[in-house]
């Protein structure tokens, strides 16, 4: 049932673009408190804690390994990941990550984990049972199913035993408060481009557990590229489900994501949201060793925000929150802009070519309508769209010209436009154009 | 604005499984009024001549070709083909189709033909004019364009001269009444895997032109398999895309193509229609030299008929309608089948494993139900699923359970079942459950 | 300096087709005594114990695994397996191997064990040292890099303490006297086609090792199918390679051999041995847990004889020998066909279709030759080749015409043919000329 | 046979790189007698003619087109190309390239000519008979066979008809006086990478032509890269192909080369050349519309010529000759460097890593050796290498240690090393020492 929440698309902070494994408890407050103060009316609310949360040492050996091999995780009895004391110092006695979900729910904001796909692997080392079974982590463990990437888990194998220990892990989250998992190591398993999405049972397991565990826990799957091939099964088992690789903010990257864009654009709808991953915005990368400010130009942030809203991505912000600028944060309580997230829209690409770009988006139960425009060249350059031309992209009058006056979003100017919307378009910029 | 058109799916015959290249007028007349005395009222109505009506002497090198290379076709002074006058005599002098156009509609049926995609080489060998320029078709024509199995065109290049070229063959299509187009070569290209579908911009092309010549020409794409990855572009510019290689009547091929209808199970909707190809029911292959009765045991026919039917396919008979038997018939003539086909329905996969496979249809409207079961091994078992478990496919509510009673489609009984329908099937066999 | 030893075709038998993972001492000697008897005379030398020598209670879980994971494995203070003393009883102590194979030298025998790439999984679990160094397993296994089907190990990564990992286990099998070593999950590591000989490092390492250790160790790469894109490579650090999947007793099989061979032709040379696989003869399985004798018939036995000793891949027997019947033995004290395997023969397929091979082989040294001659249809066949066109595959001169009778081989019966060799063959049959 | 010459390593020019398809016979031979002159004495001996020799108005729509689809060109009654005589004006009256053949004969040179795979388009469109036949060209011409960048040939079927086109066109060139054909289109046909050697029968079929026409036409196969996979049967059937795309003056692409020439480095032998393409240097470009200078430094230069010749690939110049500069020439004069084209050298890569390369060679019937060090960074480096090591990667004794000095090639220094050779060698450069 999880495709009957998450019906407006998600809108949040992660932990990992600043702070990679090393965030702590009074990090996530910190910035948990923020967004209550200064994102929440804006419809912001998921705070995710990234990576490795259960995890010591992390850090330590940042010369060498992101990821300690064979390192020390805290785990309960049953091969339970639990938060690391030494950084959620909340968590001590069993409490988990319980205290600081409340805390969170307290904020008013939603709390959410990252999850590595499979059982702990020192679960299967120590042959710790699964709860509520007779059978040991060895026996549920698949060896051979591991991830290129991270040494802390092994695949869960596709029977009775293995789904025991997902509706374990499930259940544990449930209990804490968990709203919004990230499962990572799921959507795009190993660069064998053969088999680029082959644990999907475990997808369909954690999609099952979450049924039974009474909670709406959110399902977003990482990392991408998500293969379109499978569109169905991620709209099927997820509601959330990352259509590229770790996305930062170079400019190719920004304009490779339209690209990922079109092939998606018939998969958004709402309770199942194509994710083109987090927004690097503001401060960055401190918990990588090099901290940076966003890389991107201000045109480029908008045309990175203006796509994201008008394809229908959730939003999760990479930043450090308590130290926004005032330009960045303009960007994040851009109502109208925002609007476009409140899981009402349909949006298509109207037309792609190696120097510009329309997208068009219309709510069909009140005929609001967006277009955006973009510049994806080196260039300055004038660009503009016939309305009918976005019309023709969506069934019949649904995108109908109606009364009313045409605006562009992040200029909040009125147009005075006829048939066509457009104007001039500074290199990598974007505008966006409304009428209700 | 194809997709304001085939708002429900496509039902007709076409002449390639029976007649291959060697179909003539005749032929095709009498197959048509057969289907206006028995099919018409059950949804039937197109009729489609296949490929190579332009050419002369098909069939004399059946021996050695399918297609004789650099063989004799008609054409007219603007490098447009014409019907052969040999199989076609209405067509002479100028006339084209239209004479055979004008008896079918006059029968209440539409019209279709088969198109090559591309230009013929003959109109590139002798420099023709392409209609409404200056430019002359060898500068159209893409030499290094050409089909792995027919000779007789070259791809088009993205030019303005180009689109005046399908602009000049729409249109001519347009005066003699065509409603239909099957386009060939054109929706897998070649068998490259890294380039399936490499020629979108014919597909494109195809589209303007048929936008602009005011007739809504039903545009259907062959061969296939389609690439699900390219989803978004055969949903905006076609209104049929060939899902699979050629179909016959071989099971390994029926039961290849459950994956298939699961891969594109979200892209079925008025307008857009992932097609199984034809249905290679009672008499065929004679043109190809070996005549023959299909293959499909009765229950296998049953499994492809209610596959189609659930899955939204269009239906395109294959046989030699003037020689169906009563058994034959009967499946085209299922009223409670062939409503699925009504444009209507939205339908899921529910589950499908190696020894069943359970899909789901739903008329959010009027909240109509469909539950068909398949048994895909080669024992016969009894196959039951909680209905419950169907309406989870769908969005909240939409197949909620409601009053009324179920009813097995196939043999015409109600049902006594509660909250399950099933039942023993034979193998390879299917049950279709219905209720109001 | 591998290439400079293995200048013969290596011959022998090797553990697994009979055994899989549950081969004892006493096993290994009642068929290193009957090689000794029956075979050595022949050329066979090699006495190979294959997969988890090192393993307890190997086949206890038959019905789930052929591997046990996580399971329990006999290993020294630095990590380096040691035989499992419950299948190897003289090997307690520390002693090793030494014994077992102290007594097959003593028969005039060589010895050979498998190792699988890595380093225990185990010894990275447990931290313990490298041999020579300060640096412990965890630091040189690479946790994402496991076997897709044996779960005992992780692969080694690429630096000097890695490296000492190697020497420290060739110097064990060195000091033991092993002369043979067939390691494993290296030669085509993965299922992914892209990266097929992803841990080619690991190849050279054991490479380097062998050098270092004074003793002249075969290395023997598997499984396959090696990539012939990476010829150069094996040639270069290996003195064998698989060039197949796991080979077994199936015509099909057998009928794709002709294939790698075809492609591997040119790459066989005295310390460079592609390798077709066991010879999967006589009595088989016992270990699988169901016995039987090999599939071929006795035709197809023939060409597989022919086929490998031509082409000049070692030869490993898989039978168990001292069930051994007698037309099975007659074929492995062929003198005239092991002749091909002394290491001083050129071969080259002459011609390759659907329903016939050829292959000829000459020793440029002593104008020897022979040609083989393979029935690949289901028909009997009559097939003959001119001696002329087998000289043309080699350069100029070294295959000529002299003075002298063919005889074919198997029946060992002159032939009075003056151009040509040839005769009829069954289904799936061979022939073999030899002249002096 | 054709293995049984082209023993020596092809040296020569070709009027690609400079004239593109616009080389006139007055071209020709001013270079011929250039190289008779300055070149000749130092091994450079073929002039060859490439592309579209036998087209008219080549290079009229330079703009658009490289070749002009359905253009104009000579060919006779059997539809076999002939020199345009517009560009060849002694070809006139059915002479063909006997007149220009002789010329360069006359001057101590060898004669070729660029060959494109198939039989011209326009035999099959005009239905012209193959010689000595009762078939016509469209029954032997493949229409779904074309080149994907070269509008002119059709793919021949493997045919005897086909066979008997093959002949004819190769016993005309053979009467012509024709020692080389460079055959385009048919070693890495298509772009797809599933079939990139897909016209192996027509290799085949060429090799055949060449064996019966009684003349030693090296066959030479374009473009690449060819796939190592199919080694066996370039090597069986061919005397040079391309083992990578169209080279040009680009670092990156002679960085490349490394990767190629590694791959190849075991396929070297007498009759046999993998062929890194022909050497950009000096004056290039003026039939491509835009004359320039090579783009590599000197030190590349050298790079380029030390790998070349110590690989053993032909070397075909693409400069104009007569407008050779000093530096260019000595280049080209080096007869030390030469020397290891002479066909008695075997050669291996050492080492390679991303910042250098060893390479050694050694002629076994005299023990001269070579050792090629190169500087691949973007750094000055120092380099050196124990003798020792390059004689390990040849079989045992032939490289070893002898008395004698070693000299560095390219400065003409004798050197006072003992076990090591070695050197500063600037970013991208070279060393080569030699030694009796």
């Amino acid at each position: 049932m999880s495709k009957y929440f998450a019906l407006q698309t998600p809108m949040g902070w992660n932990s990992y673009d600043y702070y990679d494994t090393n965030v702590t408890e009074a990090d996530v407050l910190k910035n948990a408190e923020y967004m209550a103060k200064h994102l929440k009316p804006y419809g912001w609310e998921y705070v995710v804690v990234d990576i490795q949360w259960y995890a010591y040492n992390t850090a330590s050996m940042r010369d060498k390994f992101q990821y300690i091999p064979f390192g020390r995780n805290e785990m309960d009895e049953f091969g339970r990941l639990l938060p690391c004391p030494d950084k959620f110092p909340s968590s001590v006695g069993g409490a988990g990550f319980k205290p600081l979900a409340d805390k969170i729910h307290a904020l008013g904001l939603k709390f959410g984990i990252h999850v590595m796909r499979g059982i702990p692997r020192l679960a299967a080392h120590h042959y710790l049972p699964i709860l509520g079974t007779d059978v040991t982590a060895d026996m549920v463990a698949d060896p051979s199913s591991v991830s290129e990437w991270n040494p802390d888990m092994y695949g869960v194998r596709n029977s009775d035993a293995g789904q025991k220990y997902y509706d374990s892990i499930i259940d544990l989250y449930a209990s804490w408060g968990v709203d919004f998992i990230k499962v990572d190591d799921i959507c795009s398993t190993g660069f064998n481009p053969h088999r680029c999405y082959g644990r999907k049972h475990e997808v369909e397991m954690l999609h099952r557990a979450i049924e039974k565990c009474g909670r709406p826990i959110v399902l977003s799957l990482s990392p991408g590229p998500a293969a379109v091939e499978e569109s169905w099964h991620y709209s099927k088992f997820a509601n959330m489900w990352r259509i590229t690789d770790d996305f930062w903010d170079k400019w190719p990257d920004l304009l490779h994501m339209f690209d990922r864009c079109e092939k998606w654009q018939d998969h958004v709808r709402p309770g199942n949201w194509p994710d083109c991953d987090m927004l690097p915005l503001g401060r960055l990368g401190k918990g990588f060793g090099h901290e940076w400010t966003c890389n991107f130009t201000p045109d480029e942030q908008k045309t990175m925000m203006t796509l994201w809203c008008i394809f229908g991505s959730p939003l999760m912000l990479g930043a450090e929150l308590t130290l926004l600028d005032d330009w960045t944060l303009s960007l994040l309580q851009n109502e109208k802009l925002l609007h476009l997230e409140n899981g009402t829209f349909l949006s298509r690409q109207v037309l792609r070519n190696r120097g510009k770009c329309v997208w068009a988006a219309v709510d069909p139960k009140t005929g609001e309508r967006y277009i955006a425009l973009f510049n994806l060249s080196d260039q300055p350059q004038t660009i503009s769209i016939p309305v009918s031309e976005c019309a023709a992209a969506f069934s019949e009058g649904i995108f109908d010209a109606k009364a009313g006056e045409w605006e562009e979003v992040w200029s909040a100017t009125p147009c005075d436009f006829a048939d066509s919307v457009g104007g001039h378009i500074p290199p990598h910029g974007a505008l966006l154009f409304h009428k209700n």
